[in-house]
């Protein structure tokens, strides 16, 4: 499994052949069927306890029998080298069960990248008959609009913060969020945990709805001592239920799958033209004079738009997949 | 002006040409002459005051003999319609003036077709002899990156704000600023804004320097009253000064262009495989399949991209310049 979504992680052409056959040859047994599984998106700023939540809910739904694979995004991994690193160490007793499945972030550069990699991996997890997928990422910003086109719930990780501290976000952060998990709701930081679901509780009931049978809950937890995780369970439960009831997790779904294709194919043309031997050619001959300013980085790139698209099939075309081999 | 900035914005074939070709024609004179320009970034979050400041910028700009044009960015105006909307009207006295240009936003749904567009408005701005160019955005996200790509000194203007804030994006805002205001330091925000610059002045200290010959600074001033305008043109000319100091100007438009290539000519190219006949063809027939999960989002998107690669010249030739008539 973790080959298979490494495959599909690579943007080298022979893989791409690779993956997409690998791909194919998943879905086939899949057509026609419900929906069996449920993605959960888990989000939040660095030092809200994450990966200690995810722990603590994956073992949780472990003891409830179901097959559980935490898959991790960081957008920001090529910049920073990595914020979500280290997952497996630090979710330990997770990652020691034969049921579950934790995964790092793909260290691509574009978050377009990111969502097309994870959206396999997932798909990748659901064949493979977990049946519980947690997608974890940091930050609170452009993550959670990528989150809406890969997971069914999303669920927002806060510490205890001081009242002002995430005024100025709290907007934007409500509309895309189902549920709010206030962490660390044990020993000193209880009181400030309380009084932060408070405070988000008043908030969210001036935002407008996502979904016509859901409102957004707050809940309390402690990851630490376990305090309300089956509770927190329970709320994904009954959103899961809302999302299946009349439909709306399958109309979500497609319109999912219709936003991937977008996104894969943009990335799949980005990727073949800065993999171009006619590009790198032509960038190379006018590089100079686009630095020096005697050309136009706009006329520069017209130049190289049009040389990719005149290249020859050699350029263009994938090697067929009999020359790679199968994949096993 | 006006004419030729909307012709760069577009994206339909036959513009691209004609944009191309005058934006060609606009570099010649220019080639080997030094740069007289000088390209400032305002952003700052809604409600913090950056027309009027801009407002006030530009009147004393024109006041010392300069030719000003203030353009706008709003990445997010696809979505929301626009944040910075009728900047005109704001900015009465600029608008009045036959040395100032003010132009909002191009309406593109790209961060990178934004940053082209932008960036083509500044070159035509500049050849028409504005030698003060100023840029608006919103927000403090991710338009703080891509300014860089754009201007040469990027000016932060915050309201007056309790200390915990903007605790949790000072790290994020301080790397990619060279100058902070902290506007309404009049009446009764002249305390809270007086308070707010000791507090960013301290933090300012722990950060790393984004330029060898300048450390960032913060200054309190008060486009209403007037109060520090001169002394905050004095900062920026002092920081102009830096820059051009070594010849590092120079090289950070260098730099600039080179990136500017590779947004541009990754925008065009989706472009273009958006506007493909061949791709909306076989998109149209694919996406029933997709949507229903027989065939997954990748394996359609890499069949769109090989139709698109694979399309004959018809499909991928621009239509000539001469059969488009020359651009005025």
């Amino acid at each position: 499994m973790s080959r298979s979504i490494t495959l599909c992680e690579s943007s080298r052409p022979e893989h791409l052949v690779q993956a997409a056959e690998l791909l194919r040859r998943l879905e086939e047994p899949r057509s026609g069927s419900g929906i069996r599984s449920f993605r959960v998106g888990v989000s939040g700023p660095p030092g809200a306890g994450k990966s200690c939540l995810l722990e603590a809910l994956g073992c949780q739904l472990l003891g409830a029998g179901s097959r559980v694979a935490v898959l991790a995004i960081d957008p920001s991994s090529e910049q920073t080298g990595g914020a979500i690193l280290g997952d497996k160490l630090r979710m330990t007793k997770l990652s020691a069960s034969p049921d579950a499945y934790v995964r790092p972030s793909p260290a691509r550069g574009s978050l377009g990248g990111v969502a097309r990699a994870t959206s396999d991996a997932i798909f990748i997890c659901e064949a493979a008959g977990y049946d519980k997928i947690l997608v974890e990422t940091v930050g609170v910003g452009q993550s959670e609009t990528l989150f809406s086109d890969l997971v069914d719930c999303s669920v927002l990780v806060l510490p205890p913060v001081g009242g002002d501290e995430w005024q100025a976000m709290k907007k934007g952060i409500m509309e895309v969020v189902d549920l709010l998990a206030v962490n660390k709701a044990d020993g000193s930081t209880l009181q400030p945990a309380m009084a932060t679901v408070a405070n988000y509780t008043g908030a969210l009931s001036f935002v407008a709805r996502r979904h016509r049978h859901w409102a957004p809950k707050v809940i309390p937890v402690s990851a630490k001592t376990g305090y309300n995780i089956e509770a927190l369970l329970k709320l994904i439960g009954e959103f899961e239920d809302s999302l299946r009831y009349g439909g709306e997790l399958r109309r979500m779904r497609q319109q999912q799958r219709r936003r991937l294709f977008s996104v894969a194919a943009e990335e799949l043309l980005v990727d073949r033209f800065r993999q171009s031997g006619a590009v790198a050619a032509l960038t190379a001959r006018m590089m100079p004079d686009v630095v020096q300013g005697h050309v136009s980085p706009r006329a520069a790139a017209q130049a190289a738009v049009a040389a990719f698209l005149s290249a020859g099939p050699d350029e263009h075309e994938l090697p067929p997949p009999a020359a790679q081999g199968a994949v096993k």
